[in-house]
């Protein structure tokens, strides 16, 4: 037995590559997105009271993980425990799972149309551009938070741990690009094992490159914590 | 473009029909029920580390109200509104709603292999017994947590409002039972519009019956706030 669904909608966020995007989202409040509504979920009259609402929920598809969870593996290594050990998925939000659903709180911003199109603004957002939206349901306080709950091995947000520079000679950016750039890369978006001292050693020149909207950034990590920005190509 | 899901499994929960389910489930922490995992999620390994979380989403289908949602229908009416105002679908946690996705926060309990069977024991259920499920995935504080969220027309938990009394020449219940049924008819089942005044001065002596596991159980509810359990039939 199956169960046949139809997105609601398609994302629009600055991540167009899966590299970088932030995990849980909590990390990064202000990234911004939206997500445009589809026909017939595209009636304003759908999303009436939504502005007394400050969190959404939004149910999605990890569309990008889709061809590599054909078969089931019921374990996992979560990043958080630097990819050594397995993990059941079920006891991890990794998008490698069944079903492919990820669920994401976000804030919401303002619901506008624009060119015809129904467009609902919100940040926080971590999923990759052009995700299939399921759901988009209010976020209930009294139901959904619980803040003494216990979280296994996820117990604190992922902190900032590099600090951002930029190389002097790169192309003119926005405020807006500069923020979004310190943020993603401060948090770190390198895999866990590249973050030993033992691979920095080997490997103190290496470039990481990150996708943001349409730009490519190039980046560097240099031992004491610090990422310096080289490259900015669109 | 569509999206095909398989069920990982099926929810029990003692709620054999919708009259009388808590909305959100906050209203009913201890509410037991347990999911069974269809191969081949059933394997432990799928779960290993759940146990260090207290709190689980489940991610299911609002089964029963598929047929009624054939078209798309953006607006509802929330019964905490009374049943009279008309809020967007996206606003509402209603399960009236495109692709029938619902989401509950319960706690887990354990999990263990019965006769051949992996079953995930939860409790705080909010859904009908029979409900697909579509995903687990743990509760993280950090991220799923915002006490200060503003929630519209949802800011505080229903409230028990009903006391309940057993007419005493009903059949002997265990103790369970009798506080399961105490718990779900105190929150006050009955439509918005059966609690008012006017409505009750009409039909004083109307009997309304709540179904748990396979229990049909009647009830009246007098003027002042009380409900008595008048039969309990098998």
């Amino acid at each position: 037995m199956s169960v046949e669904l139809t997105p609601i909608g398609s994302l629009h966020s600055p991540f167009s590559q899966k590299f970088g995007i932030p995990r849980q989202s909590a990390g990064l409040t202000d990234i911004p997105g939206y997500i445009t509504l589809t026909p017939p979920y595209d009636d304003l009259n759908g999303f009436r009271g939504i502005d007394a609402f400050s969190h959404l929920w939004i149910v999605f598809q990890f569309h990008q993980s889709i061809e590599q969870t054909q078969s089931y593996s019921p374990l996992i290594r979560p990043p958080r425990l630097g990819g050594n050990d397995k993990m059941g998925v079920f006891a991890s939000r990794s998008s490698f799972r069944p079903n492919n659903i990820g669920l994401s709180l976000v804030k919401f911003v303002k619901i506008e149309r624009v060119s015809g199109q129904t467009r609902l603004h919100i940040s926080g957002v971590d999923c990759l551009s052009g995700t299939p939206v399921l759901d988009i349901k209010p976020y209930v306080p009294y139901a959904d938070s619980h803040p003494n709950a216990v979280s296994g091995y996820a117990k604190e947000q992922p902190q900032a741990t590099l600090s951002v520079t930029f190389s002097p000679d790169l192309p003119a950016q926005t405020e807006e690009m500069l923020a979004l750039m310190t943020q993603v890369i401060s948090l770190d978006p390198r895999p866990a094992y590249h973050q030993r001292p033992e691979y920095q050693a080997l490997h103190p020149d290496k470039i990481y490159q990150l996708r943001l909207y349409d730009f490519e950034i190039g980046f560097i990590v240099e031992g004491n914590g610090q990422a310096k920005v080289m490259t900015i190509n669109r």
